[in-house]
């Protein structure tokens, strides 16, 4: 692998659509969130990996970002009748991964292999692997007691005031074996962070032991691409979080974040101002346009954080 | 509860259909054949307590008679295009029922609460019960080995010739509890053997211990409604079983298997030649029109079939 790119759902399937269109699909490696995952009426729902999943095989929903196109809903309509819970939406279509996917696991397989496998059946070439095949967690701390992910993010759609974050059983999993590997890669030319949110898709991963370690020892440099564009976040509750947790809604903030091991970060042109302090930290920056709606937009940032990178030289 | 009535699914259902339209909700308890009940796809599908509560509920397929009515195919579709097994169709709505009720017998209910807990959420009135709440498993002996019920009667169509059947874990199985005390109780007025499959249906729960014992020792007689008109099965493949276990394709045959706790048999008029035989077996017999299409005729076959228990007196 010579690109390895961590992602979450929505924003960050963006750029690897983006990324997936540029680069050789041997060479792309998609590291997806998992601590969004949650068991629901019994079935291992894998939010991010199946966002990643559905963008890259065009079975995605392009509108709402998530869940499959022309997709169906007598699952939970027949649900509501039953008087079941009916706030997390399951599609009919989508419903066919889930399933699968819980069995799978239920046999004995890893998360690894059943991604592996799901992949390859929806015709995604590009390697889609989970942080790591054991459970971690978010855990939001709020004014309203400790919220597990889902019930935080859909439930309440992220209205509690968050008071901080945690990665439950985080320090007990081990990261992705095909992660490692590729990041170990002495040939490796680029690992992306792509613009999903710091503290619920991008912090997941990195709260796996080892991994900020091999961010900060791998051969090529480490590029972000900031989800934040003037003081706004481009998707999801990004600059919410950031204000509740007394930061900075700002670019900067992301940046140091992942100071240790950053090496490039890729900024929206509204924020070139920050540039001088950015640099400051150590970090190399380019501003550019980096707001993704359409196709083009995806590869055109996609061929801009490769060409960044390019430029970076870690060694 | 008066009434007592053994089913499995479609054929069955029709009577039962007819039962709860003139029995008191409270009066009539349904005793589901769950031979049939396997996992697939990880989810545990009970077919006949699901037809049933569907036809009981008015949200049954009434063209199909199993599954739900304006039903959706999406999971199928998805399944398929993920190349995965299709061979059982799982509509989308009827998803929710197999979904919630696997998720709550791995939450350690019992199948006879699962099923309390369905047919209250889909307004059922009428008491349904699986046979036990311990895994029975009707097998298949057949020229091509042994097959599970659904490969044999779903996958292979019953093509495969039937060299015998049994029913796996039955002299383990413990059953049903509301079923064993409806059939204690000194009050019961009618027994009613649907007109349904005996080898597939009726036998699976006759193979419990202790249910013939009490089907003989009970209050009330004991009625069946026999599932051969003419010479043929009414639904399904009960004449091709019936020939292939080298018995003969008649009404008497059925008789002939329950012989031991029955009381009165209600045949079609069609198969009136055969009274005479029946009632030297020393069973009461009644001739009717009871081939069940509408409405009108299933509560009127129903109303017969009452009629006749009350004639009968066992004690």
């Amino acid at each position: 692998m010579n690109v390895v790119a961590l992602s979450g759902g929505i924003g960050g399937a963006k750029l690897a659509a983006g990324l997936a269109r540029i680069v050789p699909a041997d060479q792309l490696m998609l590291v997806a969130n998992t601590g969004d995952d949650f068991v629901h009426l019994g079935l291992h729902v894998s939010p991010d990996i199946d966002t990643l999943l559905y963008t890259l095989s065009g079975k995605g929903d392009p509108v709402r970002g998530w869940g499959r196109a022309g997709e169906t809903w007598s699952f939970m309509a027949a649900l509501r009748e039953l008087n079941a819970e009916d706030w997390f939406l399951l599609g009919d279509k989508d419903l066919a991964i889930h399933v699968l996917r819980t069995q799978a696991l239920r046999d004995g397989a890893s998360l690894s292999e059943v991604t592996e496998t799901l992949a390859s059946r929806l015709g995604v070439t590009v390697r889609v692997c989970p942080m790591s095949d054991d459970p971690v967690r978010t855990t939001i701390r709020s004014e309203q007691g400790l919220l597990p992910f889902q019930e935080y993010f859909v439930r309440l759609r992220c209205k509690p005031r968050v008071q901080g974050i945690q990665f439950d059983h985080c320090t007990r999993a081990t990261p992705s074996a095909a992660m490692m590997q590729a990041l170990g890669n002495p040939d490796l030319s680029a690992v992306i962070l792509c613009p999903s949110n710091p503290y619920l898709s991008i912090n997941p991963i990195l709260s796996i032991p080892g991994v900020r370690r091999a961010l900060k020892a791998c051969a090529a440099p480490v590029v972000a691409v900031s989800p934040i564009v003037g003081g706004q976040s481009l998707k999801g509750p990004t600059a919410k979080i950031m204000s509740e947790l007394g930061q900075e809604v700002s670019a900067r903030t992301v940046a140091e974040g992942y100071a240790d091991f950053l090496d490039g970060f890729l900024i929206d042109r509204a924020d070139r101002a920050l540039i001088p302090e950015l640099e400051a930290m150590g970090v190399s920056v380019n501003a550019a346009d980096i707001v993704m709606q359409s196709e083009e937009q995806k590869i055109e940032v996609a061929r801009k954080v490769l060409a960044f990178a390019d430029r970076l030289d870690r060694r």
